[in-house]
C-alpha cells in the first residue's frame, strides 16, 4: 500500500546488519524487524544516512530491500538518493515493484540557491516517475542544503506525489510551526511531518504539530510511547518518559560515532547479532562502552527495558 | 596575573549586554560580573562567539575589556580573533595592557591542511607577541576547521605562550583522552583543557581529563557544582546534578536561538537587565519562550535556582 | 560626488602598497594613485579583498581611505564589508564624511538561502545609512554565497540607495543577460554593472551589456582600451586588445598567488615601490617570477607597454 | 596492460555521448574513441566528472566500459570513485576484468585532516585490491579536499600501486616542483603526473616536470602537440600552439556550462553526433553558442583544425 500524508507515528529508520566480516547479516534482518515491529513501530524507513546504504553496492541495496518488504508488517519507505538520476531511478522503480510504500529523496549538498532546490527536486520526481509516493528529507546539518519554509511549500505544491517530509533541520521547531500555519491558511496541502535529529527535539517537535518520529535510536518503543503521549495531549507523561533517555540520546548525536553507539545499544537489546559497520566507521573505545554502559545502568532506574547488563 | 596551564574550574562565556536600544548596557555588565562571581565561576572569557565580538566596533570590543578587567576578580580572558593580523595585534596589545589574563585565539575557517593550521598560529604568535599567553580555540562545528591531536600537539609544542585548549570538538571525549595520553607518554607539555559546546558532554569530558569548563551556560553555578563533584570523584553526584539540567541545554544548542534562550534566562535570574542582541540575531517566538518557561518549571523540582517564574 | 547608476569605464580596484617591514607605504599610494588615472581609469575602488582589506586595522583603513580620497580626481569607493554591523557602520559614515563616492559590500560566507541574502542586505542599508550609495558585490567563488538574479533584483528594488552591482560570479555572462533583461521588461531599474574575476571574461561580458570593469589586473591602460572598443560596438578590435593579455591574466587567476602576480607586475610598471604584502600571503618562487617575466616578455610583442625588462 | 608510473604524453577525459532522448549513443562511442586515437593521444580516462559518471547506473558504467577497453588501441583508466567502498570495488573488478589499464579514485569531499585523507586512500586501496594500478586525483576546487605535497608522497609511499597523479590542484605549478623535488631528494618514488584543470595552465605545467596532460578539452591534438614541444624543450613553440587555444580553453573553465561548451565543440568535429547531456546539466544559450562560435573562427585563422563552420 502506497504512502500517503496520513502516515503518523514512528517510522523507525533501520539500521543494516553486517556479520563480523562484513557481509549482509540477513538473519538479523529478520530479527531486527521483529524487534522492531515489537516495539510498535507503524513503519520503517531503510537505506538511509544511518543504514550505511551508501556502503551497499546496488545488488546489495536491492536484495535487502526485497527482505524487509517481505517480512515487514508495516509500511516500508527506501531512501534512494543518488549521485545521478540514472542511479535513483533504477533503485526507486526496483523497490516499488518490490511493494515499498514510498521512497526518501535527500538534496545533494552542492544545491545554494531557492531555484536549484526546487528544479531539483522537479528532476527527481521525473526519474522516479510522477505515481511514486515520495519523502522530502530535509537535513542541514548534514547535506548542508537549507530549503527554507516557502521552498518546502513550493516543492509540495509543485509535486503532489510529495506526501511526507523528514524534518531533521537544527533548530527546527519554528519550521514545524510555519508549515502548519501554512495548512491554517490554506497555501499548503496536507503533508505527513516525521522528525528526526535521533529524537533530540522529540518532545516540542510533537507540540508544535509533528506527526511522529522518523529516527533510528535504539529504544523505538521510548519514542512510541512519547508519540501517543502527546498525540493524546498528555504533556508531562510525554517528557517524563522521554527526559530519562536524554543522557543517552545526546550520547548517540555525536556525528561520527553515533551509528556505533545504536548498534551496539541494538546489539544489547538483541535486534541484531552483531554490531560491524561497514568502513569507513567510527569504532567505540573501551572508555566510549564503559560509558555508554554507564548510561544506560541509570537509564535502567527509569526504564526497565534498559536493563541490558 | 597571566593565565597559566594550571587553570581549572569553570571560565564563563561572559554575555554582552544591551540596552533594546543596540548601546552597550554598562550598568548590566557590573552586574553580570557580581553574578558570575556569586556563581564561583574561576575566570572569565569575554569577546567570544557568543559575547557577539563580530558585533562590536573596536572601540566598543575595548571598553568592554576594561570594564570587565576593573571590575572582576578573577583572571579574564579575551577573544581577539580577526579577519587580519594588525586588528587581532591592535586589540591584543591593548587588552593585555588594560590587565587581562591572556587572550584567545580561533582560527580563521579557510585553513584545511595540517600545515595551514600550523602556520597560521605561529604567525598570530608573532602578531600578538610571544609573551601573551593565549587560549587555542577548537571549534570545527562551526569554524569548519578540523585539528586532530597531532596538530594542536604540535601547536602547543611550538608555541610555549599557548597555556589552554577550549575544547569544542564534536564528538570529542577521545580527543582528550588522546591529548591526555600523549602527555601521559611525555610529548605533550602541561596544557589546561577547558570544555564548550555549551556543557552537553560537560558530565563525561571530566570524567576523560578536562580541567573545567569554558562555556556559558546560563546556570554557571551548576557547572561548578559538576566540575567540583567530578574532581572529587564522586560520579553519580556529578550527574545526578547535571541530568536535570540536560532538557535546557539540549533547547539551547540550537544554533542561532541558543544565545538567544540564554540571555532570556540570564535576564529572568537578574544577571542582565535586557536580553537585547544585536543584528542578525535568532528570536524567541512566544512559543519558544513558553517552551523555556516549561524547561524551567520542570527544572525547579531538582534545582531551586530555576525557579524563576 | 556620489556614485550613481551611470557609473561606467574601468573602477580600478586597488592595491594597498607596504614598505618591506610591512608599514603602509603612503608614498606608494599617491604614486600608484597617479599611475592609475594615467591609465585612464574613471574610478578606483580601495579595501576590496585585493586591496588585503583584511590585514588592516581600522586606523588603518581609515587614513588610506581618505588619502585615497584626498588625491584621486575620480569617484572612490571604499570596501566595509566586516563580520559584523558596527564596524561596518563606523567605515562607511567615515569614509563617506570623507569624500568617498560611495562604499562596497560583500555578503559573508554564512548566508545560504535567498531570504537569508535579502534580509542581510536590508541590515547592511539600515547600518550605513539609506543614503550612502553602494555597491552590491557578487563574488561565490570566493564567498560561497550564491545570488541568483532575481535575488539581486529583489535587493536592487528594496534598496534605492544600491546603484552599482560588482559582478563576479562565474560562469556570469548569462547572469548580466538576464539582468539586462529584467531591466528591458521593466522589472529592474537602471544599475551599473562592472565586471570583476581579474578581467577573465571582459571581452564577452561588455559584449553581454556590462558597463566595465572593476578590477585590479596590472594593465588597466588595456582594460580601458577594451571597454572603449566594445563601447563603441568595434568587436575585433576588443578581442584583438584583449587576447594577448589573457595569458597573463590566466597566470593572475592562481588564487592565493594572484595578488602576489599583480604587485610584482605593478612594481616592474613602477606603479608601486615594492611587491610586499601582508602575512598571510602567498609569495612567488624564482621560477613564477621567471615564468611572469616570460609572460611579459611575451605579451610585449603586441604591448609596447609590457616591454619592462 | 597495466598502468604504470612512466604514462606520458595525453590521456584524454573522454565524453559520455548520449542521444537525444538520453539513451547511451553506443555509435558515437565508436566514432568518439576513434577521434581521439586519430588526435594521438596515448591513453583515456573514462567514467570521470565531466564524463557524466555520476549519472549513469552500474549497469550502463560497465557496458561504456567494455565497449571502450575493446576499442581503444591506448590505455584505459576508469574512474571508479563511488559514495562507498562496497561500489567501489565493484566496479573497480570488473573493469579490471574487461581489460582497463588502471582505475582513478578521486577523495570524497568530507575528507578534512592530513590522516582523514590517508586512511581514505589506506581503505580504497583495500577495496579495489593491492594489484590494481590507480591514479590519485587532486582537484581540490571541485572536491574541496586539500592535500598537500607531502600528503601526497605519504600516499603514494604507502601504496605500491599508486602509479599516477591526476594533478588538478589550482594553483599547482609548485605543487608540481615540490613533488619533482621530492623524487630528487629521494624521498618521494618515480610517480607519472598528468595535468588537468581543463588544461588552463599546460603551458607551464610542462615546463615545471608534468609528464603531459589528463583532460579533454575538444582540441586534443593541440594538446598533444603542446605536450610534444614541451618535451622537446622548444619552449616557444609550446607557447605559440597554446596561446591561440587560451580564449577558447578560458571559455571551456566555466564551471556548469564547460561541459556544454566541450560537447558542443566536439560535435562540430564530428567526434560524436549529439551535445546531448544528462540532467542536471548546463545548457548554452544561443548568445553561448554564438560565442563559441565567434571563438573558433578566431581560432581557425591560427589552427586550421578550428574550420568548423
Amino acid at each position: 500500500m502506497n504512502l500517503d500524508h496520513t502516515a503518523k507515528g514512528v517510522y523507525v529508520i533501520a539500521a543494516t546488519p553486517f556479520l563480523p566480516d562484513g557481509a549482509i547479516d540477513t538473519a538479523s534482518i529478520d530479527r531486527m524487524i521483529d524487534f522492531y515491529l515489537s516495539c510498535g513501530v507503524t513503519g520503517m524507513t531503510i537505506l538511509g544516512m544511518m543504514g550505511e546504504a551508501p556502503k551497499l553496492d546496488s545488488d546489495e541495496a536491492l536484495a535487502i530491500s526485497k527482505q524487509v518488504v517481505r517480512r515487514s508488517t508495516v509500511p516500508v519507505i527506501v531512501g534512494v538518493s543518488a549521485p545521478g538520476f540514472a542511479a535513483m531511478r533504477s533503485l526507486a522503480r526496483s523497490v516499488m515493484d518490490a511493494g515499498a510504500a514510498g521512497v526518501m529523496i535527500a538534496p545533494p549538498p552542492a544545491l545554494r540557491t531557492d531555484e536549484q532546490i526546487v528544479n531539483y527536486f522537479a528532476q527527481a520526481v521525473t526519474a522516479i516517475g510522477p505515481d511514486t509516493p515520495w519523502v522530502l528529507q530535509d537535513y542541514p546539518l548534514v547535506l548542508t542544503v537549507q530549503m527554507t519554509p516557502k521552498v518546502i511549500r513550493q516543492i509540495v505544491m509543485d509535486n503532489p506525489s510529495c506526501v511526507m517530509l523528514k524534518h531533521e533541520d537544527w533548530p527546527g521547531l519554528e519550521k514545524i510551526s510555519t508549515l502548519r500555519g501554512f495548512q491554517a491558511d490554506g497555501s499548503l496541502r496536507p503533508l505527513s511531518i516525521l522528525t528526526g535529529n535521533g529524537a533530540l527535539f522529540l518532545d516540542f517537535e510533537m507540540e508544535r504539530g509533528a506527526d511522529g518520529a522518523m529516527t533510528g535510536y535504539a529504544f523505538p518503543d521510548m519514542l512510541v510511547d512519547v508519540v501517543r503521549h502527546a498525540q493524546a495531549g498528555e504533556r508531562d507523561a510525554a517528557h517524563d518518559r522521554f527526559d530519562p533517555h536524554l543522557p543517552l540520546i545526546r550520547y548517540e548525536q555525536q556525528q561520527g560515532i553515533g551509528l556505533a553507539v545504536r548498534k551496539y545499544v541494538l546489539q544489547k537489546r538483541g535486534a541484531i547479532a552483531h554490531d560491524t559497520q561497514r568502513a569507513p566507521a567510527g569504532k567505540l573505545t573501551a572508555a566510549a562502552k564503559a560509558e555508554v554502559d554507564y548510561l544506560l545502568s541509570r537509564l535502567a532506574r527509569h526504564d526497565p527495558r534498559a536493563k541490558l547488563v
